[in-house]
């Protein structure tokens, strides 16, 4: 039976190009510094984001805790998003290694970003933690994926820096927050001290992500990173693969069109709910309430068809679209979800 | 000037009785177990929240730490209301000390606690930190000092107990909430595994708030209070005055009867807003937007009349009653409050 | 059966003008900072010692404890003797608190103090936590209570400010310490960032201790104590025994002298070895292998006759002579060892 | 110039077959337990160690780290020996993510390990940390590479085990062990509760370690290996490596011939020592004081001549051979070091 692997973009496997990118890739001793073939992953995604350095790590759970690590202190405050991947899925990663509060806000992602987050960020008062840190997320992966626009980026930004607080941006999926607006991804990233972003997920890469940030804040990451045992020896191999990786992000419009295309044929199937405006990328959230089943037994419906995808919720499915996802596997999927009754 | 201090019901002042008590207080090493006075304290503290065993420690923060030390692992969750005073007032301790992420909760103090709080308890995931204890706040502080009923403790203590979580109480005014339905305070400490309340605040004592538990929860809490320096040598001397104000609990309902009277005038005045049915024990919440003042230029108008309030939001402003407010204070500040514009 | 309890010098009661004092004592709400009894003993403790500030602080442990967090950040290295209290007694709490490495080193409380610290101040490596802070103990309460001298704290302490590492003093005896040079405790003070020293033990009071520094600091370690629930309401009961207790630091001499005859005696007594160099303050440490007993043994045969003493480790006795034994107390116990075969 | 690197056995390159492996690696989403190469690594380096289960993590710091992690708890005692890599290299790691108090012991790796151990599990006491873990090292990096033979482990973790402290074994060049006695590497993993060993360094593997121990054990540490980022995505690229690298731990023996010829030679050059007794496996320290020149100087002279080498403190040199170190390289550097004068 066919199948079509909608659960999540992580599933992405190697290209042929990667393979023998890694094949070939020249190592060294990262630890020591002397991997060639990173260090150009390195200056390649700073370049690319508009950073002044920029650090290969094992995952982007791992990226986003050694930036919270190296902008914060111990009792420190970390504004959020209260459906953040930092929040959500990082096992209190934050509180555990770093010792900082988060505060998670319902909206942070919204319209309402500026006011709560003005509203969050705390004063001086014996009580108080000290706010240095706020988190967002772009794009959003609980928000079903949705992208927080630059300017809107930019006044959060102008408001933390006036008020002595870093800006972090858990960018996992940062290239697909360009290709929706067609634009470069530095107009996003021009409004942030450090992004997160994956090499793996849309971009293909088998293994990881890059955090970027200026000179001093990644040489100060670094060390951070080998105390949580990121230090990797001829880490080349994975890097080749991750410069190939990087070519590759005009491709992710290609998954944007084939969510696009899931999307509105799910909401025209009857019982199902897609609210077409929030989606904006690859990921693909729909209420089957009105089916009758439950989240779960829908997933479990598909995946006899072959569809594999996600429950987000007990009435939610989450469809993601890929790089091996083709437009013949989205109509086949499609053809499943119309007949699913 | 005369002054009326109803800035906090922290400000309380020993007794006479307590200064005497404490004169003649019978003291040893309690670090070695041997504070006659001390253990005396934690029998009888224990034995009125319906505890096996208590602990003395400083103040209502050490409690709340001690809890969370002691029913946690680091790196788990601990659910608490939005507007905790363990979320707000508690310099981020739960993150820098125990390690573990608060879960703050718009709602966990309101009617839908209880579905609120059985969402928010993670299942198993590997990207998930384990939910481990549920804190409740009763009376709650920041809520107007609102009253949680037993009954809806009851069904969080229930679920909580379902689902493996500890449920602990910052009863920082638990006497309080007692004395606002009229019950035994242990209607209400039967419902959970751990409480902490104060004998500072309303009760008067100088310093100190008792933890109370099981014997096995107490033991080991006892170790944590030493890691964080809260063990002390003759302890007796607070603790004599600790049992002095264990025999005033019944008093609280004059204050009580005092807040209601202030906030009934107050409610009156024109230009501020009181919600009565929130006035439930010691504590009312002005909104003074109507008067055109901010809350900050009407504690200062106050001030200058001899009346002590605090600012509890741009537009709120927080008047707290307790032991050393009399009823002729109340009168005083009704007037000062009916003649400011 | 009359009682001399030679267990440690913190089983001191507080004295009859202690009493009083505390009994008449001015207090406001010391987190607000109104209590005028505390800020007396703040500024007198400061002084005391040559410092801009001091806080008043639960226990020796809170203060040492507080002293790490505002002197640290997380993953730092902290340099100790390895028989300090701050490693030895403090139930791991500085990798709990303040997440930082403990390096524990023999030999730092003795005449190699200065190659060895010098040596085990990092340097920057990729691989190392940065060492931030030195801290001696002085007098040593496991080293016999012996002194560090003025001239050799000033070694390391120029030794650690050339190489950007802060030094902390663990004084909780330090009076002992000038009185056993007859010295002004500002001799040794001067050679320190921060210093804690405790008011009970042999000074008499029932709780407390005191942590000095300059104002900067001392503003900081005012929230890390907040953080640990050491913020106290009306502390100005305790502070008034504190600050009789400063005026005798004079009398701490009556105290060696004592543990100087009972030292005597007992290097005397067949089967018992003491190293009289080592007696130096008020603290006595004898080896009884020599008497076929082992300390358990031996401590029990005393506490059979009225004489309290403590195991040191499997053949060592300690015994700490203080303000409630008297000179009179002292020959009794001279008499009980003495006789003891 | 021809270059010889004898500066660590972390600098080896994949081999031409390893490449391959990864080039043609099955892959699948690890996280999601979906990749077959990872599996099969797993399973065989469980199968090799006798131990149920192993984890796939990216470095022998990070295994170290997630073993301290899942064996303790906050604020407990670690023991290790006071040159370990865990103490040593590891930035604080233990304190900082674990918030665990290491206790570092002189002798640890020595003949008195026994009695040292048994003398540093602490007791029950208020102010002790509790003992949880006792970490050893074989073989030993900043002691030369020497073994701890089976026997010693045995007593130790009879030892442990009886007083309820769980044994951890740092052997990342525990196959290096296991080649010097020419003994099966169970002979010394029957005696812990886990054990971390390396594909890289001698094996050659480009990235990667493992933690091996029993199947509750690992299934603890996997989500804690997430929350240090340690999950990664196809990570069976990597392992494909692993899994050649694991077919050679035979050939290190070759490395500890070099070795031993290297140190033979470099022991008859005037003015270096060797103590030949030491150089048990891969690791050579030699004492360059006799040369007039410091390490560093001495390293400097090496490297000017194409042998790469290692500083290990101000008078000792370290040499490390490896797999991409022949024989034809050892007599170049033997003569190098010959006519270093």
């Amino acid at each position: 039976m066919k199948i079509v692997d909608l659960r999540s973009d992580t599933v992405t496997r190697p290209t042929q190009e990667m393979r023998e990118a890694m094949y070939r890739a020249e190592v060294g001793d990262d630890v020591l510094g002397e991997d060639p073939t990173v260090r150009r992953l390195e200056e390649t995604a700073a370049d690319m984001v508009g950073k002044e350095a920029a650090l290969f790590v094992t995952s982007g759970t791992m990226g986003n805790q050694v930036a919270i690590l190296t902008h914060t202190a111990r009792g420190n405050e970390v504004i959020v998003d209260d459906e953040s991947h930092i929040f959500y899925y990082e096992v209190g990663a934050a509180a555990m290694l770093s010792s900082v509060q988060l505060r998670p806000m319902a909206g942070l992602h919204g319209r309402d970003a500026l006011a709560l987050a003005g509203a969050a960020i705390r004063d001086e008062n014996i009580h108080y933690p000290k706010t240095t840190l706020l988190c967002l997320e772009n794009t959003h992966n609980r928000r079903s994926g949705t992208v927080m626009r630059p300017e809107t980026m930019g006044e959060l930004y102008r408001l933390a820096k006036g008020r002595g607080v870093a800006v972090h941006v858990d960018g996992a999926r940062i290239f697909n927050a360009a290709a929706a607006l067609g634009s470069d991804v530095r107009a996003f990233t021009q409004y942030c001290d450090s992004i997160m972003f994956c090499l793996s997920k849309g971009l293909g890469a088998p293994v990881g992500s890059m955090l970027a940030g200026n000179r001093e804040f990644i040489e100060r990451a670094r060390k951070y990173r080998k105390a949580l045992g990121g230090g990797m020896r001829q880490a080349g191999i994975l890097a080749a693969a991750g410069l190939v990786a990087l070519q590759s992000v005009d491709r992710l419009a290609e998954d944007h069109g084939h969510a696009r295309l899931l999307a509105e044929c799910l909401a025209e199937v009857s019982g199902i709910k897609v609210d077409l405006n929030r989606v904006q990328t690859n990921i693909v959230v729909a209420d089957v309430t009105g089916t009758g089943m439950t989240a779960g037994d829908y997933v479990a419906a598909l995946k006899h068809r072959g569809v594999l995808a996600g429950t987000f919720g007990p009435n939610l499915v989450r469809f993601v679209t890929h790089r091996d996802v083709s437009r013949q596997d989205i109509d086949y999927a499609i053809g499943v979800v119309q007949n699913l009754n």
